[in-house]
């Protein structure tokens, strides 16, 4: 791997949300929650405050952004925390970005993706993630936050 | 879902084309015919003006993009018609955004897609549709406005 | 082909429904609608009068009996209609006929198919149809006697 | 579903390992970590002290006892954690005890079994859990344990 | 075969019930009926007093017992009843056992199995019993064994 | 549902007998019995005098016989036994006219469909029917006559 | 089997041609060769009264009908040559039929199926025939009758 | 195509056999018959003799020479017959050597491949092939003779 | 791994047979032989007798006794010689147990699984074993011994 | 096709990379190879100069925009050579414009696909391509430019 | 079968070795050994020395060359011992060949099988052999010496 | 490995070609060209003496006498490029023969193999080889060579 910029102090988070997730709380509530976009990441960010943490959060429905964000973390993100809705089943693209970056991968779903249609039970992050969480809705993403202060080795 | 914006009184047609469908007319006739889509998009303007029916028409190569128009319809458009091309086979996005904006759906398609490739027999879009018109050339279009018609109330 | 009868000068349009149609609008309304068949068959003569054409409706639940009506609509008839219903997926022997008389065929259904169960979304009758239209109800015929106007060329 | 014994006032969640976790620290450390169930169970146990909830934990090699406790489980648990090891792929019957006994159920699994054989991405117990968190090692538990915390509502 | 014990004159029949079959009349009532396994198992005895046969009850969770129970049936029993439950889906084992002690044998269902999950349609059981009976509740039970009785030559 | 008859105080059973099930006791005696179809329904219709229900039996080669058969069944008659023979393996249209008439359908058979050639394991009756008994010979029937009477409520 | 008729000394060969195959000549002659059925039955008929056979031919679009006449043929008929046409593929009835009447049976095709369609490889009717003969167009059939002189043991 | 040799007035048929035909009448007479591969070759001689057509016969266990037989066949055969063994269900290069020399081939069965085990029902000479007779025994050839006869326009 | 027992100096070998395999010499003799497990235990003690070995033998109906006696053998045995029965086909459990005790294992079986039912042609204790042996009835147990000799390197 | 624009004189190669090939170099060197995209690139260039070749490389990882340099490239561009990295395996759409723009395409892969996921073994390209180069890693690429000169015809 | 050769008095092994089993000991010896083939055999003749056995060791990489060795055994040999190598997996026309010689056989692997890519799990000879003994290395091909032995009742 | 012969000064690559390719130029010129294999090869001697690289040409309609080639390639050939013509799909021999000799591969092709029949998609070879060259006809072969001489490391 090249050279990586001088090594910051302070660790960072990145959470992406792929397609469709800008509508959450306005989509289908009884299936996805009420709560919206705006409001996980407001609660992500007051969580990585108390942690001491940076907290970067990106939607796009646009598979080529997430990729171009995803290559851009490499060397400035320590975790990133990944929801990639319907391209979770279809992007072998934005999995080959998360591979190439070698940053640690925490695949988010707010739905128990095992109970719907069988085309959402594949995913092609799961591979090169460290792991996943899902079917706790918007608490799948503060799981995963904490997660990802284990791997960052900020809590037991 | 949200407050949605104050009703408006005329019906609104959004007629969706996706990748490569800016080609028609130039790309393999003999296939797709020798008609252009901006030959499409002018009969079908003159049909809405005729049943005074509002008629975007949007064409894109982005499945991003068309996701976004797709959301931004959300509460602006009737009925929409959906050419996605050859993301009626692979994207799950898309069918995601159109089952989240309730918005009644109509695929259509220039060429029968049972006589070509076994991969053209599948459509993602198909399940989170009202009904599918294909095979017919630049005339499906029409066939669906005037089925958008009759969901609209416009016609018996 | 041997010698055909002598050629009408009136356009004649058959309408074929397939087995279990004749109880259309008693048989769970809620998912083919409250329209009898008897209904549609008047709407679709009323259209034809309109546009001096010849319309002829069948309904069978014999496969038999529908192979012995398309074969005798060879160099009778100049457009097929045909709702087949179950035997959509069943009946090689069906599209075989409609392969053998060389008629414009358009393939109807009342509901959408690829909303319902897998053995329904394949279609013997797809690759020997001209096109398809499906999910519009009792309107799917009339789309379709739309559809074989413009294959009549008696509409642009 | 019959009587149901008197309600309880504490909450208890029962945390269930199926065939070969009491080898966990000692089997193929490199794959399942070098932590002891014996370890994560004193640390679920700390936990449980922490958020005054009762914690039983109950393993076994055996499909039927497993079974045996999740039915026991009736009315007396509030939330159950289950890592089913190897019976997560093979086994209907400990699904149908989860399914039977109506508790909110969250699988867990220590190692991201998405990397590993085909026949370990296939579990018969997500569809009947409410989630699942797999991949963080021995640390999976806690934040199963934290989710379980939520369900209760324990935790906002 | 080895030595068989002296010939009995009164016929035995044998019911075992597989894994959560303990549970009838209290799980998902809707679905399996409110009747409970004891109850069913009282009818079948009175009905048994009522032939003149001897009926032995045994439900288990536990595939082995299951399988030491119809092996001690060998020379003992003269037809076997059996709902294996789940396991009639994946347990090999459960029907060689069948297939090694030689008793007749009667696969019955509470529910019908094909009404159901795909991988509940398929039966290990099936193919090494004389027939099957399924989807009539507790009656599928008294059909079984009506049916027993014919195979014992004790009705016509 | 359209207006049916008047209703009728005395119940209906009506027995359907599929392809080549008129040689019966002819065909493969080892494989099927000895027993003809006529002294089957010998047998049913004293079965049926015993317990004052009206029988009714029927058999065709003709998949559209029986379709008729069974639409003309709707209001008249009040438990269907059906024996499709190999239309139980290809015929959606039956299953339909079944589903189309709403009424409560037991599917018989008289060989252990599962002991036979893999396309003889899969029925397309079997989602719409109550329940299946298979494997019985001649008495599949009674035992379905049995059940019958317990559809009808005429025994506990 | 029941009593067959007393034993005739001539023996009979019984031409059975199934749905479509009446259009020979006119349809597609490309695929399926000039000559019509008519011309095939009096080239056989010649050739039968060559050798001093009887030779009935039947042809039908109703898979019952071809069913009925094969059953028919018990007892009465020495070898059938069979042409099922698109039954070939969905018929089971038509096999069982060839099956329960124990008459040696010739399959035929004009066209090699094997060039054909994926869903034309596969027979119903090739397990329960002696032998096929197919892709000679007209030929095959008299082709098939040498054969059946051989099996009727009137040539070495 | 290069130059061929000058032409030749009198017809040649080269008669194929492919692996383990050499046992004919050794191995397993009661599925292949006992008339030895030589016999059935002499009864082709006689025919050839009979019809003025010269016959080559050459049988191998080995696929090369299986293929360079068919290749200096180029120019010098009319019609091939082949019985390619168990080649016939593995080897795509002698289907390919076929298709190269352009020279019309009759497939050849001894047995009837459909009543064996499914790996024999595939053939990679079928599709190269004018046609296929199968099941006929030793039969067989003097069929495939006959119709070769018809190839090479030496019978109506 | 944990600390192991003080190494011991006699080698051990343990003969694990699963379900049914108690029945052996009783069970379709014509299938698995005459010969009793107790027989084949007795002749492998011999064995070890002879070649200063010990030999602990087991035999259980129940996957996770199973289990348990391979986890108990981790540090105490030196090679498995394991006839899983039918666990073979559906246990990913018990291969679990023996890839996590790291002791060589060698897969008995008395008949050819491949000539058998498909479903027994796959072992999930396959790849964790060193070899397999099978297809020798009784003396598949003696072969596997001496493979054992060599493991232990006893033989060259 | 619609008018192109006026013939020019020197010859046109277009090189299109896909997502991710930004990060060559970069990403897994072991896998893909140390040089970067720029350098492969510049290579190229170079050897473009020497043959007096115009050469025009773009890399995107964005589907639409590969899409619409497809596109733009009508009339302009006399050969493509893309590699289009994870798109290869799931996008129809860029292949529709490959097909549509009818340039000779060559494609390149860095690393030999088939020794990697079984996924990445199937690509959408290669049937609308004239070849393919892959696994000779950053010389694929000049593979490809001297593929590209022979279509070109400047070299032999 | 044609008459057999004189019965001779010693028995005779035949050891066949496939394709590339000549490269043993310099091929890929961490998967194969380091003994040769020579090595193997020479011990083989030791042993067969030792018991008075006859034993022919041939080795070869042509498929026709192994089919012909098998054909000349008939009679002449009383177990064959084979390594097929990759015809293993690909060969029907040798395990006919075996089965047409009807020679007990024995299937030897030098590796195990099952821990291999995919396609080397499937064998044809398995089903024809009367069973197999894999993953031992040089020593498999000692243990089927043994096994031979049994077979020809020379040990117990 | 065992010991390899001295080592040579100069490079030599070994062109092998399969069955079938002595037929090019006179087989289906429009499919595979019509420059015939010796212009191929005189071709790439052409080329190899201006590299001052020693070039050997073998083909063989016989899979084993390639195999034997590749063999005897061990030590004296330092590239291999191998058009396996049909062997390509069917010969797990020939891919275990490369792997064995440990010399550097290159698969090449004349056509496209994927926009021909589903067989040929599959390519034993592929994963074997360092990378594979098609589509481009005769000069497939020289970017091959090209190819080598970079793998030789001749070029940069």
């Amino acid at each position: 791997m090249a050279k990586s910029p001088p090594k910051k102090t302070r660790k960072t988070i990145l959470v992406l949300n792929g397609p469709n997730l800008n509508l959450l709380g306005m989509r289908e509530p009884e299936k996805y929650g009420a709560t919206s976009l705006a409001e996980i990441e407001a609660a992500l960010r007051q969580l990585a405050k108390a942690h001491d943490v940076e907290l970067i959060a990106f939607q796009s429905n646009s598979e080529s952004r997430l990729i171009d964000r995803i290559q851009a973390a490499r060397g400035r993100v320590d975790v990133l925390i990944i929801n990639a809705g319907a391209y979770t089943h279809t992007s072998i693209a934005i999995a080959d970005a998360i591979a190439a970056v070698s940053i640690p991968t925490i695949e988010v779903h707010l739905s128990n993706i095992y109970r719907r249609e069988p085309f959402r039970h594949h995913s092609y992050i799961a591979p090169v993630a460290v792991g996943q969480i899902s079917g706790f809705g918007a608490q799948s993403y503060e799981l995963a936050f904490h997660a990802a202060l284990r791997i960052l080795g900020m809590r037991k």
